[in-house]
């Protein structure tokens, strides 16, 4: 049963609870845990670490929306947010804080199910450009650093650009570190030594 | 007025049309021409260059709604797409073609102004994110060019890195060129005569 989705539904109307569930059971095979108080969202979502949050809230105020969107972790798992009401500042608010779905006055049975499938691509998606944007900024830091270090061996030793990489890549290997903790270390050291 | 909106609307059947326009001017100052024909749908865009699309389709198969989101420019301008139907891989290809939002049967008057304004925040979220993106990838493009201009210029020249790229930059501002051209140059140069 790997394929079983994890939900938890922040849900404080009991009535409407019970309806989601239904829906979600009719709709997939889905493991559903409803919190209905928002000060147990982020204790609930830190326990069951679920794949998918789906957070059902009347009227929230600016605040209230700000702090549920935070405690149900966006950064981490989709969020599919549904409120009977919105204004446009809200609306811009709730995405802006990541929310994957924010969906107003639209919460019906049979319209979960595409909700949560956008909600999970999407967050997908904007997941692994997020990836990439770190690695690449990761990437180009590294890039600076081992660049200053051959430079510095380089001018040190009188070694080409090649010769002064494979110096820094064998000391790496023989201290079982990597490259780009021995070029900190040598442009650490050169900035107190020169 | 350049607070006003201009907005395609893609929509083949015509009372639906006059509902939409409807419900946009009701719901703020927008500037609407609506498309029937999917196959108007790329030069309408063309034409108007508007700052969002909204299409709404009864039931497309998947041909077509990949059709109508290349048509629509999702990169360029957010789009929204209502649709009365949808299977789950639908809503994953809707979503990964780019589209801003995707509404399944959701399609109501009091529902339009919240989508646009949801897809409108999550286009520029994405588009910024994709900005930067690219534009670390091209720092880190750029960042190895000079770099190995400069290992090329410290070599045959035994320069330090600071008087390297001193030279680089100086031979930039001389030719009114950009540093990283003159380092492009350089090493294609240096690729032929070595």
């Amino acid at each position: 049963m790997t394929d079983r989705l994890s939900i938890v539904v922040v849900e404080p109307d009991r009535d409407r609870a019970e309806l989601i569930a239904a829906s979600l059971d009719h709709a997939g095979d889905y493991n559903i845990h409803i919190v209905a108080e928002s000060s147990r969202v982020a204790r609930t979502i830190a326990e069951y670490n679920p794949d998918v949050v789906l957070i059902d809230v009347a009227s929230p105020s600016r605040d209230a929306l700000e702090e549920l969107a935070l405690a149900s972790g966006p950064m981490d798992r989709p969020v599919a947010m549904f409120v009977d009401q919105s204004d446009d500042g809200l609306t811009k608010a709730a995405i802006e804080a990541g929310l994957s779905a924010y969906v107003v006055n639209g919460l019906r049975a049979d319209r979960l199910k595409p909700v949560l499938d956008a909600a999970i691509t999407r967050f997908h998606m904007f997941q692994s450009m997020r990836k990439e944007l770190e690695a690449t900024k990761k990437a180009l830091e590294e890039r600076k650093l081992i660049d200053r270090a051959k430079g510095i061996l380089m001018k040190a030793r009188g070694l080409d650009e090649d010769a002064a990489y494979a110096l820094l890549r064998k000391t790496a290997m023989d201290q079982g570190r990597k490259v780009v903790d021995v070029a900190q270390a040598l442009v650490t050291t050169a900035g107190l030594l020169s």
